[in-house]
């Protein structure tokens, strides 16, 4: 089976937990068999594999979620980035120019799409290789997942099949309802349009060909900015005449809001959190080193991180962005391939970082024009290099960077630093690369 | 008016923001006419000097508070210092002979004791001249403040005058009752004993001798630890039979819980923090510098420190005390005479730690056997001595401090620093202090 998860836009829908460089996908929230926690896509990543370990997985999505994605994932995964941001039909086109052109997948293949989002059980890849097996026979060009709806949502676009059959035909698309035209709906036997479906590869080609005349994928990722914002709904399935739904009615949950996620959730408290008995339907996630208390809250959920601290009713929870797009604060902690870091103090003319690189791993060799840097190692053994001349680094060992000279340090264990920034204007702009000779 | 001030223990009644080292009365919750904040040992101290600028004003307390006080009140507070934990008669006689042999206070001058915490307006301290007005009179050895009761609470004792007059002899006292109880005794008149009384000083003196035996203030203060732990009430005032009580009914609010706190708090929220139109009721404290938002909810207090995050309906705040309790957790914060610290970073093998020390002070000249230490100046100047030698220090300087080394820095101005400590076994009992040459 070849699967393409669409990995989408960093969102503030979870905040705390998701910030500008951090998607809700990758926040660990889900419990594995052995006690630790797994993200979004970490959880489907191992369910495809585990019900198909051959197949072919791509990732698309945008160039800030790359390191994360190796991060969670490791670095063999398939990953095909948007130059920049379009729409859907835009991303599925270049991801489709990806398998042809750079995986060497045949075109008469079937391929599977579907959003790295949603919280499944393995039901719902079986489904999908079903999905597959579908749009390989070649009765349809297109092949959706139909979700049987539990209740009347506004959140979905609707699916209208011709039949109540397992695989139907489509008759029609219906937009985002009122609760009540849901409910007609599905009174019809409506289905919700989860956005998944499956094609063989040399069909989207053709459809990203007639609405964008390209060479191939490499002249494609170059001009990708050139093609409209335009949905994958609006530009190819709802013309689409040989179209077809498959019916799905396994647990499928949309983790868009604190509401839909703390559903998903095994169990009341992730990191340090208590609350008294007269709390009910209280949902704790701190990812500080303090603990959070809760007394006698009904419904809510409490989330703290280095960026802030959420208390929702849950209800509620699904319209704190304009909050949150209000608040002007700089991004206070990132996963990134090499590790991570966390902002633990700012002051005017100061900012303390904690760093943690991974082993193995280095920054890139950079300089700074108007900040000076001290590092103490605080844990681990590496190699620091300031203008050309390396050393060895171990716990407690200082390293000072007067600004302008250049500097990088490799990780040979896990190595975690205390950064000290000093400047008058300090930014993450205030950065250059060079190669390391 | 000569006025003792009982500051009282360390509580965590309002944790997160008090804790072991901090008491609620230091924390700056109430908003100044210049937009700064106060806490509630400067309100009283600066209510006390509206109302009589003379005022001898002399706090009862424990050593553990007497940096934050002399950090908050200025170095020219009268401390008079606990040398370990009794109950409130002891505290009292001390603090009686300290007026007598420290401040030579004449004997036939009346004197006030009241809690440094209630929330109260300057008519207050009106009723404390009048109270110590009557004491001087001599009608009654003891004038106790009643405070007309707005409720049938359950959480104060209850005084009977003999009458209804603004100045009463007492009939009886009554322990904290039932609400119903309550309700009766407020039908009887009687009113609350908020723990206010004035007394000739020579009258205090006779009775702490006839309690304990000692010579002066020097001699009890030494042998303070063999005096019996025994509560004023019971040890003079249910026994004392030429006792009066005066009534205030001006505004008086004891701040002991996160409830009785919020009402008294001018804004909902103090320090960063938000909250959609759906709320009502709610009280936002937060000491981090990240956001807080607030969604839907109703009579919720929600405080963030350093030392964690509490969300509580206000109701339930009372009840906080034994989870905080079960939280074994460092001091993660605290003020001190010198300036304050406050932990930003905690490994399993190190310590980051934000110090900043005031203009002018110091700290102890000092070693630890068991761990190093690197200073990252960020802010300010001063003036590092490490093992008798002394370096000038401004920001971007580095002082690494080997474990047995000996060391201090003078902040010539307000003077930050990251420190970062290093070793197996970190903990604040690691201290050996010296005398510098």
């Amino acid at each position: 089976m070849h699967i393409v998860l669409l990995s989408g836009g960093s969102g503030k829908r979870l905040w705390p937990l998701s910030n500008d460089v951090r998607s809700k996908q990758f926040i660990k929230l889900f419990r594995r068999e052995d006690g630790s926690y797994e993200s979004m896509v970490q959880r489907v990543y191992r369910q495809i594999m585990a019900v198909d370990a051959d197949a072919t997985v791509t990732i698309a999505t945008s160039k800030a979620q790359v390191s994360a994605l190796h991060n969670q994932l490791g670095g063999d995964v398939g990953i095909c980035v948007e130059p920049c941001r379009r729409d859907t039909f835009p991303a599925i086109a270049l991801a489709s120019a990806y398998l042809a052109d750079v995986r060497h997948i045949d075109p008469e293949e079937p391929v599977v799409v579907c959003p790295v989002d949603p919280y499944v059980g393995e039901d719902y890849f079986e489904a999908l290789r079903e999905l597959s097996r579908q749009a390989d026979k070649g009765e349809a060009n297109l092949v959706l997942m139909g979700i049987e709806p539990t209740y009347p949502s506004e959140k979905y676009g609707y699916i209208l099949p011709e039949s109540a059959e397992h695989t139907a035909f489509v008759k029609a698309f219906r937009e985002k309802p009122t609760e009540d035209v849901a409910r007609e709906y599905i009174e019809q036997g409506a289905l919700w349009n989860g956005g998944v479906f499956a094609f063989k590869l040399r069909y989207m080609l053709g459809k990203a060909h007639e609405l964008f005349d390209f060479a191939d994928y490499q002249d494609l990722f170059a001009r990708y900015g050139e093609m409209a914002k335009i949905s994958f709904d609006y530009a190819v399935a709802e013309k689409e005449k040989k179209i077809q739904v498959q019916r799905f009615s396994g647990e499928w949950k949309d983790m868009g809001t604190w509401n839909t996620l703390t559903e998903a959730m095994e169990e009341p408290v992730i990191g340090k959190g208590m609350m008294n008995k007269e709390c009910s339907g209280v949902h704790i996630v701190n990812e500080m080193d303090v603990p959070v208390l809760a007394m006698g809250l009904h419904d809510v959920v409490i989330s703290a991180s280095p960026e802030g601290i959420l208390v929702s009713d849950k209800g509620q929870s699904s319209y704190i962005k304009p909050f949150v797009d209000s608040f002007e604060q700089q991004v206070m902690f990132a996963e990134k391939s090499w590790g991570s870091f966390k902002i633990v103090d700012v002051e005017e003319r100061s900012l303390t970082i904690k760093v943690t690189l991974n082993a193995g791993h280095s920054m890139n060799y950079h300089s700074h024009k108007s900040r000076d840097e001290v590092w103490t190692v605080i844990a681990g053994e590496g190699r620091a290099v300031v203008d050309g001349q390396q050393r060895r680094i171990g716990v407690g060992d200082v390293v000072t960077m007067p600004a302008g000279c250049r500097h990088t340090v490799f990780a040979d264990t896990e190595l975690k630093m205390i950064e000290v920034q000093l400047g008058e204007d300090i930014t993450v702009r205030d950065k250059q690369k060079f190669e390391l000779d």
